[in-house]
């Protein structure tokens, strides 16, 4: 013991301990993300907490790969790192098993992530992370489920288009506009980093790297005035060939996203348009994405994005598997919760933990009936409650059962002498006599019409 | 991609994929103990996935410290430690918050596990693993209470006594025994350490062990003969003071269990008795344990323990806590499985998968209305399935919606011109027509019908 710091007494940094009622919230979460996966035909998946690290090595621009927890077994030879991301595993699972799946292969998954970055606001070292993806179909419509999906969940959490946009754009439209303004051919993964870090670099820094990228100094004046126009991020950018002119706050020659147009349409028609904004400087840093990509932002510019994703054709083919066409999204728990939390869209915590079905209070001399009771009807699946305190003032274990949010009360007093117990109803606070042997039923019945 | 080598798209030996059936039963184990829990009034919590490696290193027998996967962040000086297990998060949670936490405290929780032995049948790598625990009671009936809950999760996975036995014995006899044969009282914890081996070791290894922890050759005659009796663990093995003798199948002397005589009392009470026996050669092998240990084991003894735990009244203070009694209880998601997967009493993976409320078949030309439909439906909280499929063969698409196991399938064809649609029950094979716009509430009202 002499040798133990205290910091052995805490989580690691980065790392979060849930107590009851954070835990709640994020069971809420997780139960939001879910449902609505399920609803819309996604099957849930999972991986292993870590992998072999060069799954990570393989395919991930620098900005995963410098962020990994690594690792071997004592006396191994084998490096491992903990997940960072789940596209990696989820191509390397269909990889393995392309040919036995029908196709569009539609799962979710809710694992946590890891990151040995600085910690700080918005982001942390473990995470838990809402995954969806749409392997095997290639069309727009597989784009815009993504995108509903991801709706539904915002929606879910009682969100409106007021206080987010899904901000969408397409690699292929910025590297067309890339290369017009100037940036080399072989430098356009860079170019797209680039383009990611507009938000947190600053002009100078910016400039000096656009340069190295290809960019002469007058080409740099003009991709400036783009950058400009193009990173309004809070204006609907609406840009699409063909909208009407009133809308199109910018010239659909300087915003060319061609290749949205049919996604547009599929979001039209699915009446979830007015939730997207076209935002062609949204690259997105990671390397593998190949054609749509999109985010979640709040409304207010804040935070960091909510969600984001993209279309990643060649990734399951770069693990072994067929050409494959792909598409996906990922929301954390921690953005999202910081932004529900300021917009007072989350209930006090207590609130989401499991309420009591019945809480049981026994004032009778022996207590001899009690623990039989609370046994018989727990295995009934009622959730059942009791005091653990020596007091036999019904009016305290009253206050206790409230406390613990139960439905219903049993009272087991001296009227067990005639073989009934008392029944009080905690939300309406009308009371009856039951008989004991028709307690089960007379509850179950009650319950019903208060769930409703 | 040239230096990738093939294990590279491959889990990790020791770990698993989950694909969607085998996700839809790990799904179902975590919902019955997550809901049992919750009936037994128990709050569900996390801690971190990694911890300080000292918080293991602190207090866990060679057992624990031998078999973790540790490391470090690329440039940092902090040791971390994949969790092996939850009790010492738990005690640290508990000593971190001690002062504002009601006693007792009765938490469970679901998360993975990790250890770095060589994977075997029940054994991996990566695990899950249920744990609950009551903090702040040093009662027999909150030992009571954690095997009543295990038992109400038993229960609730269909076994019965006939399948699975608890077996419980105590610190305080099992030591009194060891004393009594020879073994020296300084080396104690060895001694539980080797009667945990009782079952993977040979009699002759067991011997020698036996005779450097004090025992003389002579002693170790007798106690071979006592660890006879003691180790019919298919038997039950009623040896309380006070049992009638006709059930004693051994001599009260012999087995000296006298603590567990108030635990027996209270698992009559709750009406569980008849799944436990009492096994006084049972001591488990983690150092901390304090009092009652008990184990779940298979009637056939074939497997390996199903779930085990024990009363730990000394962890929390030392982590930095109050002085603070505690029992819990651990069950791991692979052995359980592998038990009931034997025994039948898992139905096919593929039906845990959730079960689609209605299936949208579309035959019309343009198929304008079915994308805004489907939205429309989910929004409601629908669980909505339809085809990938180009056939326009309602007869193929029914058979598609068959498969998905949907309850309903709502079919747009030529009747949409009279704003009608067809709504066919999967299960009774009824079909009727219904007005579009009474759709949504006659799908709810079927759905509430067919669901009971």
């Amino acid at each position: 013991m002499a040798a133990t710091n205290t910091h052995t007494f805490q989580a690691p940094k980065g790392t979060r301990d849930f107590y009851p009622p954070d835990m709640a919230v994020r069971r809420h979460l997780e139960s939001v993300w879910r449902e609505v996966s399920i609803n819309h035909g996604f099957e849930e998946v999972d991986g292993p907490t870590f992998e072999h690290l060069d799954l990570y090595t393989v395919k991930s621009g620098p900005g995963i790969v410098s962020e990994l927890f690594s690792f071997r077994r004592a006396g191994g030879d084998t490096d491992y790192a903990l997940r960072p991301e789940f596209t990696p595993t989820l191509a390397r699972m269909v990889a393995a098993s392309a040919h036995a799946l029908p196709k569009p292969i539609k799962w979710f998954c809710i694992p946590n992530f890891f990151r040995a970055e600085r910690p700080q606001r918005g982001r942390l070292r473990e995470f838990f992370q809402w995954n969806a993806d749409i392997v095997g179909d290639d069309s727009p419509a597989a784009d815009a489920e993504v995108i509903a999906l991801t709706i539904g969940i915002l929606e879910g959490l009682d969100l409106t288009p007021n206080d987010v946009r899904v901000k969408i754009s397409h690699r292929g439209g910025i590297a067309r506009v890339l290369l017009r303004y100037g940036f080399q051919g072989d430098r356009l993964l860079d170019a797209f980093d680039l383009l990611d870090s507009l938000d947190k670099t600053s002009l100078d820094e910016f400039k000096a790297k656009a340069l190295t990228l290809g960019l002469s100094d007058v080409q740099w004046n003009d991709f400036r005035e783009w950058l400009g126009l193009a990173a309004r991020a809070n204006q609907p950018v609406l840009t699409m060939p063909g909208a009407p002119p009133e809308i199109s706050r910018f010239h659909p020659q300087t915003f060319d996203l061609l290749e949205l147009e049919p996604l547009h349409g599929e979001l039209e028609s699915r009446g979830i348009s007015h939730w997207c904004d076209y935002k062609p400087s949204l690259a997105r840093g990671l390397a593998y994405y190949t054609g749509t990509v999109f985010e979640v932002h709040e409304t207010s510019g804040k935070e960091r994005a909510i969600a984001g994703g993209g279309r990643y054709d060649n990734l399951v083919e770069l693990f072994g598997g067929p050409s494959t066409p792909a598409v996906g999204i990922a929301m954390g728990d921690v953005v999202i919760r910081l932004m529900l939390e300021e917009r007072g869209l989350l209930e006090p915590a207590e609130a989401y933990l499991p309420r009591p079905d019945l809480f049981v209070i026994d004032v009778t001399e022996d207590q001899a009936l009690s623990a039989k009771l609370i046994a018989d009807l727990r295995r009934e699946n009622l959730h059942v409650r009791h005091s653990y305190r020596a007091t036999k003032n019904v009016g305290k274990l009253l206050g206790e059962a409230g406390k613990t949010r139960a439905r219903l009360a049993v009272i087991l007093g001296k009227e067990l002498e005639r073989g009934v117990v008392g029944l009080k109803n905690l939300e309406s606070g009308e009371q009856e006599e039951v008989q004991l042997d028709a307690l089960l039923e007379t509850v179950r019945a009650t319950l019903h019409t208060m769930k409703k």
